[in-house]
């Protein structure tokens, strides 16, 4: 039998379906399970978004770039605008109107702080090993001119939100006797088989940290 | 044989490996591959950063949300940077400082123009044939209200670049003795299978274009 929903308990479905909250638990949960970000920034009062990798320890999202880059000469101690967005599915519904994206979405805006010369190393290591447990030990040192010419941006978790839309598509009442095809096609993602460098040095296995590698965000 | 470049060499390299164009045949192929984005734009000074959907039609973007929605009011005739970023791959190198991501990213620049009443309509049908062929035909008409209480944002291909990065790793000349996996870990995408709704009318199969459907970026 289909339950018929009526029109309030339909608009709280939806409610459901897409809402906004500061739940620290969902934020760094969107946080951990994708490293792409996008920062907003001004310059001359105009906007700017560049790409890049974030990583969070605690209550802190960091991200890095060369000491000379716009992105990051523009956006050291200024107002930014963090975004992750990952995208889970295509929601078909019976109208256009209703067609919709699964996703889940951090929208975190603050000050971006720069990080301290004598804490750039410990923070690029959470990152490396946030990402490959163990690989962090295992590389070449870093070098002080790489350190210095390394700007790690800091923003702390203190406002913003998190959206999370999941499930199946809402339409009006009317529409479901329509014969459309509603449903939801879902996006996933992985990792392919790691391709080693041409310049391995011979014999060389690619350890746990690279064959163990998940992509499941 | 392995061969050793020289330090002109190795920097020509690097620049191969990361170059930004304004190639529009670059630019369409990267808007074309991944409708996920983000729109910045600045209320007060500050910026702001929202994930959506885009689309193209020829030298346009199009992305659209509630009329009502922040992200629409504010960006409405305003300068905005859309930008659109696909990761491919990680690359592992064998220092931390030569770490990097395969990626493809898209930033654009220009000032958001609303699409005129009239044509409303035949850009969110492009927006949903371009996804999945013969869509639009089926779903129940667009309504009046519906296309009012949508406003659609186009911003026109004049300003901006894209950037790729694809290959391996670009090791300092001596690293490569080391005794340290190097390689390139690739992102995959895919779709799962198609979730009907619990509320299909009985009997009615997934279309062609539900099925066919791929998500290759």
């Amino acid at each position: 039998m289909t339950e018929v929903l009526s029109v309030t308990e339909r608009s709280r479905l939806r409610r459901l379906h897409q809402r906004g909250t500061f739940d620290r638990a969902t934020i760094n949960a969107i946080l951990d399970a994708q490293p792409m970000c996008s920062v907003g920034y001004v310059i001359d009062g105009k906007p700017y978004v560049t790409p890049t990798l974030q990583w969070r320890e605690g209550d802190h999202v960091y991200w890095h770039g060369s000491s000379a880059s716009r992105a990051i000469r523009q956006s050291r101690g200024q107002e930014v605008c963090l975004t992750v967005a990952i995208l889970d599915g295509f929601v078909m519904a019976r109208s256009g109107f209703h067609h919709s994206v699964n996703s889940r979405a951090v929208m975190l805006f603050g000050r971006a702080e720069p990080v301290l010369e004598n804490q750039k190393e410990a923070r690029l290591t959470a990152f490396i090993e946030g990402l490959w447990p163990g690989r962090a030990a295992a590389l070449r040192p870093m070098q002080p001119q790489e350190l210095k010419a390394t700007t790690l941006l800091s923003l702390k978790i203190a406002e913003g939100s998190a959206k999370v839309r999941s499930g199946g598509p809402v339409d009006d009442e009317e529409d479901y006797a329509l014969p459309i095809w509603a449903g939801v096609i879902p996006v996933t993602r992985g990792v392919g088989r790691p391709e080693p460098d041409p310049r391995n040095l011979a014999g060389l296995e690619p350890p746990e940290h690279v064959t163990e590698f998940r992509w499941c965000e």
